[in-house]
């Protein structure tokens, strides 16, 4: 049986990453000669199957669209999805799903792989660590090629496609408006390494609410925690050597872990502090007390991602990008003063 | 542009179920000459390229797996998603995805997509209508065609593949005999419509713990609640008229929901009545109070699924079907006595 070499395997062999491989296999300029020939006489030699983008998509419509997410075990993400697939049904498209699990490696190996299942066009979120190095070599390929490709959520200036973002600066300041109005003034976030676009634009927003209002951004009371982590130790000292009254996350289960924390120190939510988080998914709906949150509205994302990509394959669209904005909302429960 | 009509479209405009389509071009014999002659004649007729499965896959190794899981904002599922992909990376497998959203059409229609993609084989958990309508034609088809397949939690014994499932009488047994032994005799069951594998095992466990114990099995405390609902009179109704002491809740977000209802109804959580839960997911973990559940091992379940289907494809096996049985556990936390 014969077996195909695959660009991950020419990577691991050559010791270089994927994004060198298949930058050496387009010829790019920021590979340097020997590099190149180097792996393109061994891609050669084991006969690896350039991508086929190009070959399988030209001339004919698949009907099929592919998705990339940076990771599955995710509200956020699978409720976009469910938007997109339900909106993509309704039009006769079927939908294939991979997960970048956040790596910029995987990320470029599952467009790889989506596109040599024929598709039409892709919908993806950037992985974190795409948005970390900044590099979008993979998908400036995929649209040098004249597939249609949607950013959602996690998009960048630097690609000009259709996307679909949150208004996360406005809700932000929304958010933290809501928090002075009802007498808090000691007003923390909680947030992610700062390159995930929304994270950057929500903090916008948080210290443009505080400006306006004459409160100093204090920069003690932001707190960076990593990505996943099962470790309250950080929050718990946060908390402690600090004096808040209202907490801003930037993701429903920071504010979940955070809220276990105070109310293990002996705080009150939310007459103590009181707490917003972003992500409206169903643990904010069972947690004690019950969370405010900022609902994203994912479903609505997924159906304008799915429409604004199907538009563009059906009539063949070229150029004239649209940006869609949706709007968030907060949904007050117990966890802030009304 | 060329266009290529699909299985669905050809199924809308005839006015029959994708399945019969697909069973007619495949010359089914459950299907009438009549319908067999106006499907191929129109299938014909619209240039319609047949399911391609043995064309990409009889020859060569693609690497690639495909997943076809019922729903993605879904805990158990998107976990066991992250083993599979995990596991597979480390052999250097890519994973793609599709939902079928619990719909049989879906799910042959996925089959179809990811087979299209080259794959070189299929991990799937069975969607309720196709588990309802107890019909495997997709599936031994695949089979036929020699294309590996492992089926994880939703199986059934009408095919013959690999399978990896849960001891779920067994541990629904042991949570059943944890409430007996503290104390407990009033104990309900909420369940989902009798249709899924996983929760008739549940069931038979629950009832030989009642049995083994000399207890009656009654029927008025086995509350079945549609797989997704919004509505809690149901639930509110059930606790009010009947003298409950504790409840073996198939899934986390049936138990979250019950809890509430009963707390809001002035019992105590677990001195009045206990819960116990199945899904360790998040949600256990931040309810008030935290959920004793059955830890499924989701991840451990996708490995094991991944490591079936990849030796069956690297070493060509052939038949000697395994079926790997995960042992679940109990997380004791604080809605049971201990």
């Amino acid at each position: 049986m014969k077996k195909r070499v695959t660009l991950k395997q020419i990577a691991k062999e050559l010791d270089v990453s994927v994004s060198t491989v298949s930058k050496a296999l387009k010829n790019s300029e920021e590979i340097s000669r020997d590099t190149k020939d180097k792996i393109q006489a061994f891609a050669k030699l084991y006969n690896y199957r350039p991508n086929n983008i190009a070959l399988s998509l030209k001339n004919k419509k698949t009907k099929n669209i592919g998705v990339i997410i940076p990771d599955i075990v995710h509200h956020f993400f699978t409720t976009v999805f469910r938007g997109i697939e339900h909106y993509a049904g309704e039009r006769g498209y079927n939908v294939m799903i991979c997960v970048s699990d956040e790596s910029f490696e995987k990320e470029i190996l599952n467009m790889e792989l989506l596109a040599n299942g024929s598709i039409d066009g892709f919908i993806m979120s950037l992985s974190a660590e795409t948005q970390e190095k900044n590099d979008y070599t993979h998908l400036k390929e995929v649209l040098g090629q004249g597939i249609p490709l949607v950013l959602f959520d996690r998009v960048t200036e630097d690609i000009e496609c259709d996307k679909v973002i949150l208004n996360d600066e406005q809700i932000a300041y929304d958010a933290v408006q809501g928090m002075i109005r009802s007498g808090k003034r000691k007003i923390a976030l909680v947030t992610t390494e700062g390159y995930f676009n929304v994270s950057f634009d929500r903090a916008r927003g948080y210290k443009r609410a505080l400006e306006m209002n004459g409160l100093d951004v204090d920069k003690a009371l932001v707190l960076t925690l990593p990505y996943k982590s099962e470790d309250d130790t950080v929050i718990w000292d946060f908390f402690e050597s600090n004096d808040i009254d209202a907490v801003l996350c930037v993701n429903e289960i920071f504010a979940i872990k955070c809220m276990d924390v105070v109310q293990r120190q002996g705080k009150k939510v939310p007459e103590d502090i009181s707490f917003i988080g972003f992500t409206n998914g169903i643990l904010s709906r069972y947690s004690t007390p019950k969370l405010t949150t900022v609902a994203q509205h994912g479903e609505l994302m997924g159906e304008t991602a799915a429409r604004l990509l199907i538009d563009r394959i059906e009539n063949d669209l070229e150029g004239n990008h649209k940006t869609e904005v949706i709007s968030a909302t907060i949904i007050h429960r117990e966890s802030t003063i009304n």
